[in-house]
This record gives structure tokens, sequence and C-alpha cells, in this order.
């Protein structure tokens, strides 16, 4: 983690999570919720959660149970994601319909949208409406978003604007109810919650595209992945629509067919000499770029602590994979 | 339907259901939610809370949002259950999962859950802490009956006590929370919602008996499904454990052998020769019996309009299959 104050917070998290008191029977409804919080990962929503809350001039800890909300929703999508996505692997470890069953999966999952409910709730009574109201609509946006990226991987052509949509309701549109959320617990009005969502989604697609791009053009100590995993499955990521959209028409069928290549060796080394030869490489580090420019230029447009601001831009920074 | 007012009831429910401002797309989303919904079924749950509401001195339209939300609710825990259940078939029309397939059945699911919290929070503010405490801890029961059901499934021992608090957890905290929801948004206070339990707990507990009982020595009209079906799939209903925990060794070996045999049709008739041999029968009557009369007289304790107390017994009295 880029510095002290954010790994003090993700300290908070980390205990807060070990600390929600889930009871014990039945133990298949309960263990995988325990089992999958207890993964790690880089908890960067319930960090945004604490850092929205002092960014408006409250303590971290007056926004904790709903940090947690947050990470606990997130949980329970990679839960339900993973089984639909059959991924049996999730941070070098069984997933939770591996290491179970389906069953056990969709169930704890359920459970854990509930809890992550619970938690929410755990504010003052005149925030709650706005609380719920923020979260609700991102969960069934999440939702909307999982099965669009159902839907566009079966789909013959993808176009940008579609899947630039697909991502910001997978991914985009939880970092910015994060940090509502704890702005709203420190009391934030309505516009500063406007404000933060410039800051939030364009990160938010940022770090998605920077993660097609990883995939594609990383070194695998940098990506903690193996590298063209993307291309093995199929899937279709930024670069793949990037380059159709690019592709004259022999490119475009050399794409596909590379695609419907059961060599994988040579359909990973296909799609990256194509990739090459369109130069959506550079295109992927203009699109970061942008968007990461616009992300924090609407930071700074936000009225709240400075030095909470300067803490976010250090954890984009981190998460960019660039020294500050 | 019993009488005019609660058929009423059931029209602003299906008015209501219908109403629900669903987006269109992604269709795989939003299609399922609106197809389960539509599928009818006797509403008993929501029907319940506006009741509850109305018990208060309160107009049933008042509480509508929250009878949704229960409705709603109670349709993503059927789609989630038929996935685990494997179940094909609903009231005569394929289940979500077959229709279109898991992953769907998954996520609409999910959808419908987080709909159910939308609809809830369409009330006062002072109410939701109340609201969404009651709504959340039922919603985890529910799981934890789900999941005890499936654990109570592949048991080899199941005990009176183990059964009752599955079918409690499965089914009647749910009537529970129903009511009680009407009646906190009436304004009702704890002790009135505490009283309300325990008609509502002991109703649940009543009608699932019943449907055991019925399944066994129902008639096919009064039942709505094929007599037995409990007995083919291996189910452990009330029926089981009770002849169960009277059998003698010889019966309680016959019993378990007759579960064993392929041959469906001797299985069915075995079996209900060995319910009738231990009497079970009479037995389930006088525990259904029972359980009606400690609901009837929680009602009668309960501080709230007697004329709604009238509607609720001629409810229970339809649900029980009598005249009034």
């Amino acid at each position: 983690m880029p510095d002290n104050h954010i790994a003090v917070l993700r300290q908070m998290i980390e205990k807060g999570l070990i600390d929600i008191p889930l009871p014990k029977n039945p133990t298949k409804l309960y263990a995988p919720m325990q089992y999958i919080l207890a993964l790690g990962g880089k908890r960067i929503r319930p960090i945004l959660t604490l850092l929205g809350a002092e960014l408006f001039g409250a303590e971290a800890k007056l926004a904790l149970p709903q940090a947690l909300a947050v990470e606990v929703f997130h949980n329970f999508t990679l839960v339900h994601d993973d089984i639909m996505d059959r991924a049996d692997v999730r941070r070098n470890t069984p997933t939770v319909h591996k290491k179970w069953d389906d069953n056990v999966a969709i169930l704890s999952g359920d459970g854990m949208m509930v809890l992550a409910y619970q938690l929410l709730a755990d504010a003052k009574p005149e925030h709650l409406p706005t609380l719920f109201k923020i979260f609700s609509a991102t969960a069934l946006e999440v939702c909307e978003g999982q099965q669009y990226d159902m839907d566009l991987a079966h789909a013959e052509e993808v176009f940008m604007p579609q899947y630039i949509e697909m991502i910001r309701l997978k991914t985009a549109v939880l970092l910015t109810a994060a940090m509502q959320i704890g702005a709203k617990v420190a009391g934030a009005n309505k516009a500063d919650l406007d404000q933060i969502k410039v800051f939030t989604e364009n990160i938010g697609l940022a770090f998605q595209i920077r993660d097609d791009y990883l995939d594609a053009f990383g070194s695998q100590a940098d990506f903690g992945k193996k590298i063209g995993g993307d291309i093995i499955e199929g899937k279709r990521t930024w670069l793949t629509v990037r380059a159709l959209e690019k592709a004259n028409s022999a490119q475009h069928k050399a794409l596909l067919d590379a695609y419907a290549d059961s060599d994988l060796d040579k359909r990973v080394k296909t799609v990256l000499e194509l990739y090459k030869a369109l130069n959506v490489e550079q295109d992927a580090q203009v699109a970061i770029e942008a968007l990461s420019s616009t992300a924090m230029n609407g930071l700074e447009q936000v009225d709240g602590n400075e030095s909470v601001k300067g803490e976010l831009e250090t954890l984009v920074h981190y998460l960019m994979g660039r020294t500050k």
C-alpha cells in the first residue's frame, strides 16, 4: 500500500471484516462468507468509503460499517460471478462454488447481500434514505453490468460505447457508490456527491482498461496473473473492441480467426501481433491517460479536505502502478 | 379468495406488481423478474402486510410498497430455491432457470432482492431503521432455513425439533416479518410487533405441516399437486419425521427401506401404509389444530382493529381449507 495513512485504513477494514459477528450455523451458509472475506484483495472500495468520509471532515471509523457493507457486497458479486463464469480459482485459491458447490455459493452469496444491507443500515437514521438509494441503485447497475458482460461474450460484434457502458456498470459505479456513501455518512450534500462521481467513474474506467491492457502488455510480475489470459479465454476486452474498430477487413477476419484457433499459444501470438500492427497498445495508454486526467480534474473540483485529496491522488498513483 | 375485502387487497397487490417500473434492458435481467411476478399465487405474504397496516389504523395502500417488497423477496427465494432444488416446474409453468438458464436465474434473483429493498425503503424515514432491521434479519433466517432444508435432505436422522426449526426459518418467519412490516408502517409499537409474532409464527408452522399432510392425505383437487410427490422425491416432511419418531425398529427399517425403493408406486404405497399404522395422519391433524389455536389466541391478544382481526381469521380459515 502506498502510504501510512491508507495502510492504517486498510488495517481498520481487515479488522472490521474479521469482527463482523456471523453465526456459526448453518456452517454451509456462514463458513463460505468468512472464507471469501478472508481472501484479501486491495480493499479499494472500502478504502474509498473511508476516504470519502474523511474528505468531508468525519473520522474514518464513522463510516466503517458502510465501508464493510461495500466490501461485503463486492465479495457477494465475486461469489455469484464466479459461478456464472465457471471460474475455479480466485487469488490462487479455489472459489466458493469450487470449494463447496454451486448451491452453497448461491445461498451464501444471497446471505452476503443481506449482510451488506445490515451493515449499511448502521448509520444515523436521517442518512438512511440516501444511503439505501445510492446502494440499491448501484447494486442493480452492477447486476446489469454482469448481464451485459455475459451478453457481450456471445455477441458477434461489440462496439466501443457498449463496451464502455458495460465496464462502467460492472466496475465504475460501485467505486462511485463506495465513496459517495462515505461522504454521505460525513454529511456531504448532493452537489458534493455529484462532484465525486466525475473522479470515481473515470478512475473506474481507467482501472478496467488498464487491467485489459496489462493482460496483454504487462509483465507477469506487475500483473500477478498470466499474460494473455483474456485472449486464451476468448474474452472481449477494450483492446479487442478497439482493434476490431480499427481493423481493415483482412485484419478483422484475421483477428476473429485467431480467436477461433484452438492452438492457444498461436492464438495469443497472432492476437498480440495484430494489436501491435493496429497500435492499440498506444491507444489504450492514451485512453487511460485521458480518463485519469479527467478524474483528477474532477477530484480537484471536489469541495473537500485538501490533505485527503492528496491521499486519494496517492492511492490512484499506486493503483496505476506509478511511483509518485 | 374468501371475501370481498381480501379480494380487493389482492387486486391491489396484483396491480402493484405489474406497475413496478422495471427497465427493459438488459432483457435477461428484467424479463425473468416480470415472468415470475406474473405467475400468480395466493399472495398471502403481501396480504398480511396490508392487513398488518389496517390492523393498526392505516389505509392498506400506505403499506403497498412494503407489501410488494415482501412478495418480490419471496419470489426471489423461489427463483434461487428452484435452482438449488433442480425444480423445473412451478405453478404448471417452467421455472426461471428452466425457461432461461441457471445464470439468468441467479442474476435476476439477485436483482429481485435489490428490488425488494428498494420497495421497502419507500416509507417514512423514521420507520426505515425498524423496517430494515426486521427485513434483513428475516431474510438471513430464510437463507438459514433453506440451508437447513438442504442439510436435512441428506441427514441420516432428523429429529422433530430440527424439522420444526427448519420450517420456522424457511416459512414462518417471513409471514411474521410481512405482517410486522405492515404494522410498523402504520405506526405500531414494539409490543404490538411482538404480539403479532405469536399469530404469524404458529400459522406459518400450521400451514407448512398442513402442506406436508395434504401431500400424503389430501385429494388432488384440494391440493393442486399430485399426491405423494414428497414421498416420490424422497423428501423429509413432518409426517416422515413423526413416523420415524414413533416407529419400532422393524417399522423404522421398513420406512427407510421404502424410501430406498426405486419402484415409486410401491414406495408411495408402503410409506402411506406405515403412516397409517403409526397413526401419523391423526398426529398431524392434532398438531395443526394446536398450532392454529395458539395462533388464534395470539391474534385475540393483539391490540388492533377488531374488524381486521375478523378478516385475518377469515383468511386463515380459507387457507386452512375450512368454510367459516
